[in-house]
C-alpha cells in the first residue's frame, strides 16, 4: 500500500486521515513536495514524441506502478488537489506513451482512495468538483476508484475534531487490514 | 485586458480560442509555460510565515494585478486546469497576505473569463468539475466569473470545427470592443 | 422532431428557446402541464410487478418513442427540472419494463438536447448539477446527449436579452435544418 | 424532528437510513406517497398571483414548519430526487408567497439532512450532482445543510451492508441525542 500524500505541510490533517487510515499496516509514504516533479510538455503531437525530463518523476512513478492500493491525500488547494499532486497526474501523459514502463497494463490492478481535507466553505461541498475530478481521471485509465474522505479542518490537528471523517478512516483501516489477512 | 494561458503547448486549441476571444483588441499575453512557477509551501500557520521564493511569479502576478479582464485558457489535463495554471493559483495564498502588494484591494475590480478546451469524453460534461472549482476559486476571492467556454478537439487546430465554441468567442470579441469603445 | 416543455408557464423563456431552435422546422410541441403525469410507483421488487396506471403517462410516452430528436427545455425549478418533468422520467422505470413498448430498442437511435433557463443565483453555475444529471440519465439509457443551453432569464420574455443563449438556439436550428436536408 | 421520506416504496433502503439516524428519538415520519401533492404552477408573473390548490399540500407544510431538524430521505430515481420529493420543493415557489405561513421567518431556525441511496452507477459518485442541488436549494433559502449520508443498495434491505452509510447514521444518531439532551 502507497501513501500519497500531497499537501506541501507536514503533519498536516489531510496527512493525519491518511496514517489513521493505514495505522498498523505495512505501507509506504511519499510526500510529494520532497520530490522535483516538472509540469508536464505536452508533445503528444510533437513528431519526435516526447523526451526526457531531469526531475524526480520516474522514482515517483516507479513506486506508484509497484503498489496496488494508493491513497491520495491533499488539501484542498482553491479547490482543487495541490498544484504538486496536480503535476503528478499531468506527467501520466506523458509515461503512459513510454515503453520503459507498463502502465496501462498495471492500472487496472490498482484501487485508488482519496482524502481531502477542507474548512471554508463547507468542503463536503466545496470539494465535490475535485471528487468528480478523482473519478474522471480514475475512471478515463480504468482504475477503482473505491472511495474518499473528505474532512473538515483548519488549523493543523483540527481533523481530530471532525468525528465523521477520523470514523471513516478507522473503517477504511479495518478493511485493509481484514483484505490483507484474507490474501495472505 | 491579459490572457494567462495555461498549455504546455505552443499554437494550441485553447489559444486559438482566446486569440479569438481577443482579436483586434489590444491586450496582454502570458504563457505559464514561459515562466518558472513553484509549488506553493503553506506556511500559514509558521510562525515566521511565508518566504521569499525564488522564481518567476512576482512578475506574473504583477501582470495579473494590473488587468481587469483576465481570460484564463487552459486545456483540460486529467479533467483539472494544467500543472502550471494550478501553481498560478495555489500561490496566491502566500501574496494574498505579501504586504507590498493589495491583492484584496485590486481583485474585487476584476473579472474573469475562462476557456477550457479538451476532447474524450465530451469536455462539454466531463469539464464541468473544472468550471465548479472556477466558480468556486472567483467566488471565494470576490472576483467576477463573467463566462466561460467549452470548446473540443483534440489534434492541434481541430478547434476551428467546433463552430458553437468559435461563435461564442466571437460574441465575446464583439463585446469586449463594445464595451471598450465605450468606456474611452 | 419532438419538444417536451417542462415549463408550468406558458409563453416562458425555456419554450421561447425551444421555438428558436426549431423554428421553420415540422416539429411536435408537448407541454408536459397539459397532461396528468402520476409519480412513479416503484413496484420493481414486487412479486406482481408494476400495475397499470390511470393518467396521460402512455400518450406521452408513444410521442417519445416516435421522434428521434428531442429536446428538453424546462426551467431551473429549485435547481432541478420541473417536477412535471421528473415524473415524465421517473416513469421510464416502470415502462422500459413493459413489453407493449420497445423502450430499449428504441432509446440508442434518440438524440437529446436540453435547454434549462434560470436566474439567480447565476444558472450558467448554478444549472451545472442539472446538466450533470442530464448526462447521467442519458449515458445510463444509451441515448446520445447531444448539446445543452443555459439561458439566463427572470420576467417573461427576458431570454430575448441574453445573447449567447439566442445564437446556441439559432445554431443548433441550423444544424437541425442541414441535418434535416441532408437525410431527404 | 421530522423525517421526510420520499420513496415510493415502503420499507426501502433510505427509509432504513432514516430510521437508524432517528432511533430511540421521538419524531414524526412523513411518507410524500401518502399525499396528494401537484406540481408546482408558476403564477409568479401572473397578475392575480397564485391561486388556491386542492390537495394535501398544506398540511404537509405545515408538519414542515413546525419542525426545526429535517432528514430528507430519497431513493435515487434517475439521479435526482424522486418526483414526489421535487414536487415538494416546487411548491415552495407558491408558499414563500403566501401570507399566511411565516415560511422566510421559520427556514433560517432549521437544518437539513440528506439521505440519498442508489445502486449503479456507483451513488458515491453519480449522487453527487443532486447533493450539489440540495445544497443550491438550502443555500437559496438560508436553511443550514448540516450534512448528508449516500447509501449504495439495491434490493429491498441491501443498505445494511454499507457499512459507511449505517455508521455514519449511527453517529448522526449519537449527536442528535446528545443535542436533544443539551438542550432540555
Amino acid at each position: 500500500m502507497l501513501a500519497l500524500l500531497g499537501s506541501s505541510r507536514k503533519e498536516g490533517n489531510s496527512e493525519h486521515l491518511a496514517k489513521k487510515a493505514l495505522a498498523d499496516i505495512d505501507y509506504t509514504s511519499i510526500y510529494l513536495r520532497d520530490y522535483q516533479i516538472n509540469p508536464i510538455l505536452d508533445k503528444r503531437h510533437d513528431a519526435e514524441g516526447f523526451t526526457s525530463v531531469n526531475d524526480d518523476y520516474e522514482r515517483l512513478l516507479e513506486a506508484f506502478l509497484a503498489h496496488d492500493i494508493i491513497v491520495f491525500a491533499t488539501p484542498l488547494y482553491w479547490f482543487g488537489m495541490s498544484g504538486q499532486m496536480k503535476n503528478f497526474f499531468d506527467r501520466w501523459s506523458q509515461y503512459m506513451r513510454d515503453s520503459r514502463y507498463n502502465f496501462k497494463g498495471e492500472i487496472p490492478k490498482k484501487s485508488a482512495y482519496t482524502i481531502v481535507t477542507g474548512n471554508s466553505p463547507d468542503p463536503k461541498i466545496s470539494a465535490l468538483p475535485l471528487i468528480q475530478q478523482f473519478h474522471y481521471i480514475f475512471d478515463y485509465i480504468g482504475m477503482e476508484f473505491a472511495d474518499y474522505i473528505i474532512g473538515q479542518a483548519n488549523q493543523p490537528g483540527d481533523i481530530a475534531n471532525d468525528s465523521f471523517a477520523i470514523q471513516k478512516a478507522e473503517l477504511w483501516n479495518q478493511k485493509f487490514k481484514k483484505n490483507l489477512n484474507s490474501t495472505r
